[in-house]
Formats: C-alpha cells, sequence, structure tokens
C-alpha cells in the first residue's frame, strides 16, 4: 500500500487531481494506494497539534497514525514561492520524530505553472526526508506549465510528463 | 527600521530570545528594530488567510501590511527536521506576491539544538527569497547547539557567536 | 569595472557568446567590463596550482591575482549534470581564501540546453559564495534551451532573456 | 564490489585514509571493496579528456571505463570552500551521460575541518547524482571537526562517527 501525499491544503487544487491520476498509473501497474490531502487537515493545526500540544488534536492524530504506519509514499508538490507549501513542512513538523519517516522510502513529483516545475521545491524536501532518515527515488518529474499540459478532465496530455509518471512509478514499486 | 522575525509559532521559543538580544545588537550600533513574532499569527491562518481567502483574515492583514512596508527584515530561524519551520514558509505563501519582498534585503540567523547550525534551513530559505527578488546577506551566523552558548538570563555566552552576530548586524546596517 | 567569468573551459562555448553579449548589455549602461575566460586556464592546473602547489603556477597566478583584484563578478554558467561546471568550482578551490570574495559582489547567469536553465547549479553557487562572503544578487536569470533562443550571430532572440539581463545587469551596478 | 571513490586530487588527503578506514568497515560487514583515488587522475584531464576530447586520454578512459562497469559506490567527500571538491565534479563532467550512474546507488561521507561537516556539499551531491538517475542513500554521515577525531595511525576516536559509519556501511550493503 503507497500513501499518495496531496501536498497543499489548497481548495480544489490541480495536485489532488494529480494524486488521483498517480493513483490509476499505480492502480494499471497492480500497485495499490490510498490518498492523503492535506486539504483535510484541522484548520488550526500549526498551533493545536505541535510542539506542546503534540498528540492533542483528534483529528490530527488520525493523519499522524497514518502517516507512522504507512510505509511508502509519493508526494505530489505544488510549487509555491520558489519551493514546497509551507503546510506541507508544518505537517511534518507535527509528525512523530524520529520514527514516522526513518527507514522509509518516497517518491517526489513537482509541479508549477511557471517554468521551474519545482526543481527547487523537490530538492529541498530530498534534504528534509533525508535527515529524517528516509530514502528519496532518484527519479523526481518535474511538470512545468502544468496547466498547459492538462485537459478539461484533468488527464495529462503531454506524453513525455505522462511517460516520467509511468517510469517513475515503475521503479518506485520496486525502490 | 529593521524588522525582526521570529519566525516559529513555538510558545516561549528560544528564538524570541535571540530576537529580543538581536534587536538590542541592533540597537548597540545605533539602529531601530522591531519584532514581528509568528506566534501571535491567528491559529487557522494556513486556511483562512492563504489562496482564495487571502485578505479576508484581518488579524492576518495586519501582518501581511507590517511585511509589504517593511524593508529590512532579519529572520531568526530555528532548525525543524534539518530545514526552517513550516509554519515560516506558510506565512510566506500568505503574504502578497510578488510586492512583499521584491527588491528589499534581509539577513538570516540560525539556530539548532544538534549540530548543523541550520545549513540547510538558511540555504532552502536563502534560495526562497532570491526567488521571492529579495537579497540575502552572505553572513549567515549558524548558531548550533544553542543551549550550551545560552545563560539563565538569554545572553549568549559563545564569544564567537556573539562577534558573528556583531559583525552581521553591522554588515547589514550598510547592506 | 565589472569582470565577467565564463564559466567553462570548453572550446566555443556558448557561455563565451553570452559573456560577449552581457558585456554589451553593461556597455549600454555605461559600465565598463572585462571577460575572464576559464578555456585560458592552464590544463593541468587542478594539480599544479592547488593545495602545496598554491602559487606555483605563474599562469594560475595571474587569474589568481585578477580574481582577488576584481571587486564585482557576473559568472556565466551552463549546467553541466545538474549543476555548475566542475572546472568553475576547482577554480574557486585555487584562488586564495578567504580573501578573493570576502565582502564582494557578485551576479549569476545560468544557461542550458534543457528545461532547468540552471536552477540548481546557480542555487549550489549562491551558497559557495555566500560562504566565501561574497554577496549574491537575488534576480538570477536562467536562460533554459538556449540553443533555440539565440541566431546565427549569437544575438539572443527571446525577449523576455533579454529583458531579464538588461533587468539584472542595472541592478547590479547598483548593488 | 563496491568501489570508493576518495574525492580530492589533494596530496595525502585525510580522505585517502578515511577511504581506507570505510573499506575496513565494509570488510568487517563481509562485503568487498576498491578505492578509486582522485588523486591518480591524468594532470590534465579537465581539458584532455573532457568534451570533443572525450574518449581521448587512455589513462582517463581506464577510470571512466571502470566508473561505467561500477554498481554501487560510497564517496569520501571533503568540504572545500563549502561545497564538494572541483576535481569531483571535474571528474563527473568527464564521465559517460547518462548511462554511468543512471539506476545505480551510492553512499556519501563528508569530512570537514570546520563545524560543518560537509553538510551543503553532500546537498548538493545528492541532487547531482539524483539528476543523473543515481539514487543516494539518506544516511550521509558528516563528519565536522575531522582532525580533532582522527588518532597517528589514522583511526576514528569519536564513538559516534564510528557508529554512523557501521550504520551506513550495512544500510548501503542492503541498499
Amino acid at each position: 500500500m503507497i500513501t499518495i501525499v496531496c501536498s497543499t491544503n489548497r481548495n480544489d487544487a490541480l495536485s489532488y487531481q494529480i494524486s488521483l491520476l498517480y493513483q490509476q498509473v499505480l492502480a494499471d501497474l497492480g500497485a495499490e494506494s490510498e490518498i492523503l490531502n492535506l486539504n483535510d487537515l484541522p484548520a488550526d493545526f500549526a498551533f493545536s497539534a505541535l510542539y506542546e500540544n503534540s498528540g492533542k488534536n483528534e483529528q490530527f492524530n488520525t493523519f499522524s497514525t497514518h502517516m507512522s504506519q504507512a510505509q511508502k509514499y509519493v508526494f505530489i508538490v505544488p510549487e509555491y514561492n520558489g519551493s514546497f507549501p509551507g503546510v506541507l513542512k508544518t505537517f511534518i513538523d507535527g509528525l512523530e520524530y524520529p520514527n514516522t519517516f526513518k527507514n522509509k522510502k518516497c517518491a517526489l513529483v513537482g509541479l508549477s505553472s511557471g517554468v521551474q516545475g519545482g526543481g527547487l521545491a523537490l530538492s529541498h524536501l530530498t534534504d528534509i526526508f533525508n535527515y529524517c532518515g528516509m530514502n528519496v527515488l532518484a527519479l523526481k518529474p518535474k511538470l512545468a506549465r502544468i496547466e498547459a499540459h492538462i485537459d478539461g478532465d484533468f488527464q495529462i496530455t503531454n506524453n513525455l510528463y505522462m511517460q516520467l509518471l509511468k517510469e517513475q512509478a515503475e521503479k518506485f514499486i520496486e525502490f
């Protein structure tokens, strides 16, 4: 079972559509997955679930337990201000350290409206997950100008993008 | 007027004490400053003040206006999970883009309980602020093992650390 | 006087053509500059001019003295293997530390055949120059797919690219 | 067979001693290894073996073939100017792309005279190797102030450092 993390709390995020699409890519390869959407986090979790309040927010605890029990993660990461969404890092800051990610595995996908595709976002995240003891798959697709490569049904119309996602998913299943 | 940003929302944060100390260092050099503490942010700002809710949270708007009007910033940044606190990036994600930081100047101070002193945190932040069009002072003190170098009155007992902060403050005033 | 560093030792490098073009951009703004081309380095400098051989290679010493006396640098940086050319870092490793770059200023331009435009290369270089005490201008144009945006006379045909270079040059002159 | 790369061309480098020590750590775990020392590279390889001269330097070709045939690498990386040695990147720039590292695995060890232990060096290298398609083990020991933690027989006297190297070697054998 692979946990796909939609790494923003934005409503109607394109990242959620890409999460659904990634789930289908995995299903086509015979791999089961679930989506964890940061949009479902309690609104005040940055204050009510961190530091001395760690463990006190029941709704957040559900997320935290879920993340602790998972073994493999795919993070779908939109680029905000040249890096990952702050809410993703705040979420990580609220999880149990060091056991949540230690000796586990993840794959990263970047997306952006602009031309960078989240290159720096994925570099920063790799630093963070390596620090947490989690191995990161080398292949990290960067889906730049995502709006131009997705159709009205939220299917990716760029063949290279689809090929990269499939290649990543195949490698990740064996990682 | 320099705006010192205490870059965590943790209660009783050491970063706040370092912010006070930095304010004194600046005052000794004749520079006026104020402290903006992320602990004072509205608890649900990650949801109530970002994206389609931008501008709708009056309490957050006060912070946002304040940041827009400032010209020079010092960020006091504790290391969380090998990088900066997620709440700092979420705060940045809520500010007006691209006008908040464009063509402005900042200085960064890292602190950590561990041995790294926030080296990667400051590298990641430099990427983000450069992306936002803000120049970052090259000298970025990294105060590793901070608890061992601070006394009961929250004064830094490590001469090298104090020297680095003063040197940074001097350079930043002229930056 | 601004020193433009053509940051590769490749023969007939596009980076050299961009260096010439940048020199013209600066001239149009009334700023004098010179080009230092890493292609002119002695072929064995990585062994004959570093470490215990520091100062012993007369040809390298000319470069080293030149870099020490300069105050402002523009680095034209092609992307090799997802970062800057190794020869640029080897060159830096052969310069006098910490005096060569301390308290000086630089601007960075990235170029690539691929879609990234050297984003990570410029991030890594910013870390290195900040470590050396040199301030790096926030605006760092990333000229992706450069071959598609340059004509037979080595003029840039992409208006956005030219605009970014001019904006950077203007800011750098005042930096 | 694991290839240990002593990632500097400095004579009598401490990195070479750490390479020998790492070889012993691997041997104690039953893993065979060999050391490839960048000090043995032809002095002018940056000019005679790269770009249009690729494949023309017989001495370099031996290194290149060796690297192409290897499957797992440990890089022992001293910190120079806040990052890795330039000669390591120049060496990488001379290897066959993209086949040398694609779908292979590596582990990184940082060392420094100063307090950082090569943290940024390892972050930059991770970006580069990921770009080349090589998976990097999350655990990357950073041996700061190395001279203070090594004895006259080049044995590491710091228990934590030895423990980290052993833990890394164990994980890498199974990676």
